[in-house]
């Protein structure tokens, strides 16, 4: 799993600090999370090759996360898209988007496909031979879900070094990755379990932006190697971050140690902060691992 | 009348060139023409006091010149905006917003007035004591108007020396500029034509974009001191700007040259073309006076 951070900051997009937006790139998918005002340009500043992006997971409609959609499905119809494009959102995105398009008079040209979400439980929302997506229900203003990435190794190992000794043809190979068994140079079958060890364990990304602190997401994440959370605030604004139903650095870390991940991702800090290693600081206090997010960064996992 | 480019490049706007947004300064006003996305990280970059916006006049709703006034609107918000704004734009600019605002639960806590335009020959939609805001219908693929900025210096021009030589108090001068008689030393009354010049004639700007080549708007900004007119294609793709009513840097020089304004600033580049230099030649062939639109670039008469 490879995760680019395209904005990582609340609310106010400025020149050098661009609102919520992650390409996740995981079993053969490009897939872009949030899509905040000015996404589209980061995607170029980046050179992330975004006509790629089959999948885009919306996790609220409040602007600093979704502004920038309209332009990205502009663009991909001016750059001649004919892939279909899936967008996973809350109730209303299909209705803003066809309105915008239609009061521009600037149909896309590529299947454009909705898929609206409603559940307040955790619900599977794609699913393909190596990845599923899995809504992670948040605790906002708004109606809002976070996004739960699992990416299968569909893959046995192979064991090189026995398929040699056994003078096993390099063409059955693929073959014995995928489980097959397969004859040695005597004739003699070689069964698979032999030749190979399982699967390495599947990857996770959990995305949670933005909510409050909310400890029943806790059993949903559970290990996940990395996990985005939210820190809007510092522990010096708990009351402001309770009040607009945002997360403290320290709360963000609460959940990782109780969900026992690998590593702690911060973002979505409001402006009002210079000093991002507060966030760190105050995180690792609570939580050992702990990353921050910013523009532009890369994560690989 | 001052005009800051922030964005003047067509469709798909890029990290480092902008779509279309204009911010004048005029007669106490400082107002917002267009908004492409990212125009407040523009707005932010060339450190504009954006707040003193009140009027926005949006050409058309095409994304490269609108997609970045549902986040400008939402970032008064936050910013804690009292003061009324006015939208001025096409037919269902008032649904889009309102739409966007109420699915984000993100309302104003300020004033906001729509004015939609629906007229097709030109109209007076904003006017004070000082300043006088005329549509300028264009010919789009979707309805589109320009727009003409007219300054009426109201005072009339203080002749110093004659009110120094008849001993006037310096009390009188601001009520001679706005055309009072005054008493000189001796108590004489000086009557007011002998202590002014006439207020200096009126400035004009006038926005024209995006349009095709449209003759019939020579009569309307006829000199003109600036004129901003698109120009999408050079004239080696004067095929395509008929096919998509965009005009050529050659045809908005003809524009310029028949309505005798002072000065063409051309804008709206395709992203085909690398070296901007190309317009400019284009339209000096036609027409002497040519500046070209640059992303931060001032102009000021």
């Amino acid at each position: 799993m490879k995760l680019q951070i395209m904005g990582c900051h609340a609310a106010t997009p400025r020149f050098m600090t661009h609102p919520t937006a992650q390409v996740l790139e995981l079993g053969g998918h490009l897939v872009l999370i949030d899509c905040g005002e000015g996404t589209q340009m980061q995607l170029r500043r980046f050179k992330v090759r975004f006509s790629r992006i089959e999948h885009i997971f919306i996790s609220h409609l409040h602007g600093d996360h979704f502004f920038g959609l309209p332009g990205l499905i502009s663009t991909f119809r001016l750059l001649g898209r004919e892939n279909p494009l899936h967008l996973y959102g809350p109730p209303g995105i299909k209705e803003a988007i066809t309105l915008l398009l239609k009061l521009g008079d600037s149909w896309t040209n590529y299947p454009l496909h909705f898929h609206e979400l409603t559940a307040t439980e955790p619900e599977v929302i794609f699913e393909d031979a190596r990845i599923r997506v899995r809504t992670l229900p948040l605790d906002h203003r708004v109606y809002t879900n976070g996004f739960h990435f699992e990416l299968r190794e569909g893959e046995r190992s192979l064991r090189a070094e026995v398929a040699r000794a056994h003078g096993i043809d390099r063409a059955h190979f693929q073959g014995i990755k995928q489980g097959a068994d397969a004859p040695a140079a005597d004739g003699t079958v070689i069964p698979n379990a032999l030749l190979t060890d399982p699967p390495p364990p599947p990857k996770h990304y959990a995305f949670c932006s933005d909510t409050a602190y909310k400890p029943s997401l806790v059993p949903l994440i559970k290990g996940v190697d990395v996990l985005y959370h939210e820190a809007t605030f510092l522990e010096a604004h708990a009351g402001l971050a309770a009040k607009t139903k945002h997360a403290t650095a320290a709360q963000a870390a609460a959940i990782a140690r109780d969900a026992g991940v690998g590593e702690l991702l911060l973002g979505h800090y409001s402006t009002r902060y210079s000093n991002l290693e507060d966030f760190r600081e105050e995180a690792l206090a609570v939580f050992p691992r702990v990353s921050l997010a910013e523009d532009g960064k890369t994560f690989e996992w």
